[in-house]
């Protein structure tokens, strides 16, 4: 007997390792599930080698397409109904890489101004952090804006200290070193104004354990959970991914 | 250009979900890197469609050996080099994984003997925690006592209380309601003269977290640690793995 395991979440991850991980973490923590079976059967492929996407679109860096159009490729031909992206920087190439494989492909900013929507945040202005690649490119402002919001940017100089010290810090695997710089982040945002702060680089979620976010005072949204939150609701909404389970 | 992107950790994942991906968040956590391209390239089939391994060992339910075998031979077409299970009971089939792949298989017990030495724990007596079928069918005793180990091992009533009332609420996400009982079957296996105790599902690792183990005054080993910890070592020490890197 062969048994069918077809039919996977595929999770195009190692941008970074940990943030890789840490999706699939809260993917399996959120989804509603009393036993190992009812949960969705996910393919990580968490490859690191993949030329980093900052790099790339700000100092002239290996570019990384090539590396996630293979990635693609890969999680297809091994039973990906559906892709997740646990890296917003890499969101800055979305247009083709959807070009690039039959599969949907989650949109993390989609799913970020969905689960704006989940706290209550209909409209308002919303603090962003995240790589300078992101927010110099508008990633975040030019989707956020069509969905209603405001967008509340660091300059170049708090990008560097409150959002790439941490990220750095995260990618080296030292936590505690990115705890002070991001929450700072964050309480900068608050103070200008922001109604929510969003946690745009899969780093920086881990930066900030949950435990600690309450007292920061003001509404935040993960790129991870928000992702996670997204995938759950594709997967539960698209039952035929179901049917091999 | 198609980028060389061969030679991954395989990670036969899903038995619990949340501990395979837990596994695969330990091992970025735990990888000595400062950027991404330095972290190991992980392929994780978190598959919860394979059927529970107690369920077979003890009440006679659906064989889980042949969804596994399918597992490495996936791994194995994508491009793994070696293979890490995190599921202690699993590794009850490990002789017929073993026969059912030419890639090798880091066993999970032999992690846990390497762990207990690293933590200066050459000999002495170990306090078990597990899932009744690994702790019935004496997998760890077997091979901790060829370590030099001498094993405490709760009675069936106990196992039941203190691990696996814990192991199923962190399968059914609810892991405020596995530390209790998680906690006091370390307190019980102190008190009977256990010089350090293991944590032998990876479901348990969930159920006491990091930040509250130095509390509990015994030794702990943790399965999801110790086999990332050889994993890494594993990795680092063959460095063929590394070629595409």
């Amino acid at each position: 007997m062969t048994p069918d395991t077809t039919g996977y979440l595929g999770i195009l991850g190692g941008m970074g390792p940990l943030a890789g991980a840490a999706f699939a973490l809260r993917l399996a923590a959120l989804t509603p599930a009393a036993i190992d079976q009812q949960h969705i059967p996910t393919l990580l492929r968490n490859d690191p080698r993949i030329p980093d996407r900052s790099d790339a679109r700000m100092r002239g860096g290996e570019d990384p397409l090539p590396y996630m159009v293979e990635g693609l490729r890969f999680l297809h031909a091994a039973g990906a109904r559906v892709i997740a992206i646990p890296c917003n920087t890499a969101h800055l190439w979305y247009d083709q890489l959807c070009a690039a494989t039959p599969l949907p492909i989650l949109h993390i900013i989609d799913a970020v101004a969905q689960d704006l929507r989940r706290l209550g945040l209909a409209h308002g202005r919303i603090g962003l952090m995240g790589t300078p690649a992101t927010l110099a490119l508008g990633l975040y402002q030019t989707r956020l804006e069509r969905h209603g919001y405001q967008c509340i940017v660091p300059d170049a100089d708090e990008i560097e200290r409150y959002c790439v010290a941490p990220i750095r810090a995260v990618k080296a695997g030292d936590l505690p070193a990115a705890v002070e710089p991001a929450m700072q982040g964050v309480r900068l945002l608050r103070a200008r104004g922001a109604d929510a702060v969003v946690l745009g680089c899969t780093e920086l979620p881990l930066a900030i354990p949950h435990a600690q976010r309450a007292a920061l005072g003001v509404l935040l949204t993960d790129s991870i959970d928000a992702l996670a939150r997204a995938a759950i609701d594709y997967w539960r909404q698209t039952p035929e991914h179901r049917q091999a389970a």
